[in-house]
């Protein structure tokens, strides 16, 4: 796939780049194409992105500035933090890039209000590793944390692992700093739990891909920093006895259940074929496993103990059929590196064609179920490999191609495939982008899936806040 | 206070109210002014609301049917819910209030996703109870929980006491249904935990106060039922050890803190003086207590202990000078009594001028001795009683009028005073309004304290989903 380009968009005005590096300074401005091109190349190959220039503002003055410079010559805007978005939302088609790479400062932490006010241009590890220098825990984690920035998180309303104690980025920011689509700074950088005073004008902008301005600032939750963790690795008697043990699970922990990730053994197998250092957990093998992890803020807390009841009872009870609890920050390690070596496995086994969905948790037996009966009924041999965050109802459905299939011809079924797992996801209440977000890639399936009231809706809020369609245009709507 | 009523209306269409009488049937039309009453009046007693009739839809179409029948003969629009609300948000001048007692059905319980699904109408303590029968907590609690209608809530973002733990309206809330200005419903009731697709719309009509909208149904988030309940009532050695205990307590307990309650002698005093069954909870008097509650959803879970573990280690440090801990459900509603009974107090002792501000949690020390200093250099012998959710920064601030005053010429100075907390509020980056909203009452303080850029954005949302203006107008902007 690969989106047309430039010749959409009009050329830029004559003496235009001079004046944005009037702005940002030489350092701020990128027009040499074989430097452009980190932030031209997707993450998943599936777009060329193209661009006349990349802006890189050192602070959000200069965003400011750059954003009314474009908004009063009618140039188009890509907003682009860390480039690692799924689906496209930062891909240029002619668009001015602006990128936020040089906005890294943590401006403030204030540990007593369990609050950090920093830069959206930091990257999602950084921010976690300032946050542990001071006792505290910044609970966002993923993938691309090592290269996102959170500005983006903020604009995908980013996921990861730790949804369903900590909340999705929304649930953990309390305050933003936006540059609008005309230039203008609105100053939303409140560090309040509690403050009803009006819309809460914040929410527009998280989740939004970048399509209603430019998120340059936020404050955002911090926690206590868990002391002792308690993680099993543990196979299941089958998939629907998860519900009952994720139901076990937060009860039996005061609800201090931090990780709850289904794997299963195909999606083990792949990790033991394909990532040298996976490590077999268990004596034998099983169809259905789950990673669950218990935390605490204190040492010694009793919460090993209240692991170790709920297993016996789980075991007992049949709805599970092997535990293993890690003794060693070493052994923990490895549970979760199965975890990330299944996700890394895919790409050198062949094609997949991957579906990031949700359905209410109630559901997640009976979706992968019918999802499995679907497609293996489209293309007999395929091979689901159905893992993730069950605790938030998120399964990433991902189809890996038949054995010896060659990967063109299984791609080409994407729509196909795609569109027979969104039916049943339809079917049961769900989403068809639980966490990765529309981007260009689901722009499509967003105008089929939704309402049309529901699009008027989105529409009047772009065009109340984005009169002129300059910021991102093609994404999202 | 009193609204300029009626006449800043235009009359009613001819035959509109037999319009509406066809609508919502007889038992839905209220126009006797005798049985009027109950939805005129207001809570503090601080408006007189008047209105052609009060319509009671039974079901959501109804709802929508009545809002197109008035969006048709421009006929403006209060929606209210159980008339609780504390600045007049539901007070109607005029309009015709569309109140919504009749929708009050459960219409799902998923115990497996832990959601409930139901009419805005319900009573927020029933909702309660029916949660608790399914073995779930659904957390949001307030003083008016046995009349205050959800849908209310909703359109206040009420907070409450476990906010800390649980979260406000707004993060408890999965999915909405609205009807808008112009009749057609909207449904968003999704019950997921991700759904990342496109603006997260239900965000505007949550805290709109009802300017945007009318919330008829919701999915809301459900919780383990705490089995364990461990209580502290404890003397502080002073309004700033609060900061360390409330940190210490996050990670002691592993973040299950549910309550910290800030309540000063003089709210004691008062409850011991005018509410006949508050029991003296300590041996000797002291200036600042904490009522502090850890959860655990298993009972034996070794929560008790590490309470224990927590209070011992606070009195040795001296952040507490005394503390006892609940050893009976009964003592326990003896401390949470204390709490309820420090607010019934403050009419019987005479007049009081009320702040629902919130700061940074970090501030709060600073802030209430900041507010004391300004307001007892305005009226020396003023008695403030500030109390409230530290776990959130959220402070009640309510001036007490001096011993003897006259109730009349003490609330003459509302302004003068209010002005002098909020000055403090700005400076320390908090909230004028934390948890109560805006309605009619704070309208001025509203468009006083934001920035013209941002009372532009919400004007810009209010135009874009409720062109005509019809609802609730003249509430929040």
């Amino acid at each position: 796939m690969s989106i047309a380009a430039k010749d959409t968009l009009p050329p830029l005005p004559a003496g235009f780049l001079d004046k944005l590096a009037a702005i940002v300074g030489e350092a701020g401005l990128i027009t040499n194409p074989a430097d452009m091109i980190p932030y031209l190349e997707e993450t998943r190959g599936l777009y060329e992105g193209t661009s006349p220039a990349i802006v890189r503002p050192a602070n959000t003055q200069e965003v400011a500035d750059v954003v009314r410079a474009c908004a009063q010559a009618d140039v188009a805007i890509v907003p682009q933090g860390g480039n690692t978005g799924l689906c496209g939302g930062g891909v240029a088609s002619g668009e001015v890039i602006i990128n936020l790479v040089r906005m890294n400062k943590v401006r403030n932490v204030d540990p007593f209000n369990y609050t950090m006010t920093f830069d959206a241009g930091c990257i999602l590890a950084d921010l976690q590793r300032v946050a542990e220098v001071n006792n505290r825990l910044f609970p966002l984690s993923l993938g691309a944390e090592g290269s996102c920035q959170i500005g983006g998180n903020l604009s995908t309303n980013a996921g990861g692992t730790s949804v369903l104690r900590y909340g999705n980025a929304r649930e953990l920011t309390l305050g933003l700093e936006v540059v609008l689509p005309d230039g203008q700074i609105w100053n939303g950088l409140t560090a309040l739990r509690k403050n009803n005073t009006g819309y809460d004008l914040k929410q527009l902008f998280i989740g939004a891909e970048g399509t209603l301005g430019i998120i340059t600032g936020t404050v955002m939750k911090l926690f206590p920093l868990p002391r002792e963790r308690h993680t099993t690795f543990a196979a299941l008697r089958d998939v629907e006895a998860v519900l009952e043990l994720l139901s076990r699970a937060r009860s039996a922990s005061a609800d201090t259940v931090a990780t709850f990730e289904l794997i299963p053994r195909i999606g083990l197998d792949l990790a033991l074929k394909h990532i040298p250092e996976t490590v077999e957990p268990l004596t034998s093998a099983h169809k259905w496993y789950a990673l669950i992890e218990f935390e605490s803020g204190e040492s010694g807390s009793g919460l090993g103990a209240v692991m170790e009841g709920y297993l016996a009872a789980a075991l007992k009870d049949g709805l599970m059929v092997d535990a293993v609890v890690a003794q060693s920050e070493a052994q923990r390690q490895q549970m979760w590196f199965i975890r990330e070596a299944m996700v890394l496995a895919q790409a050198p086994e062949g094609a997949s064609i991957k579906n990031d969905i949700s359905v209410p948790i109630s559901k997640v037996p009976e979706f992968i179920r019918r999802a499995d009966k679907a497609a293996i009924a489209l293309c007999p041999s395929v091979r689901p490999v159905a893992f993730g965050h069950i605790g938030d109802g998120n399964v990433h459905y991902n189809l890996q191609a038949p054995v010896g299939a060659d990967d063109a011809t299984f791609l080409a079924r994407w729509n196909e495939l795609t569109e027979a797992v969104v039916d049943i996801v339809r079917d049961l209440g769900g989403s068809f982008s639980a966490e990765h977000g529309i981007g260009l890639l689901k722009v499509r399936e967003l105008a089929n899936f939704k309402s049309a009231l529901e699009m008027d809706l989105m529409r009047s809020v772009k065009s109340a806040l984005d009169p002129k369609g300059l910021m991102n245009p093609g994404k999202v709507l």
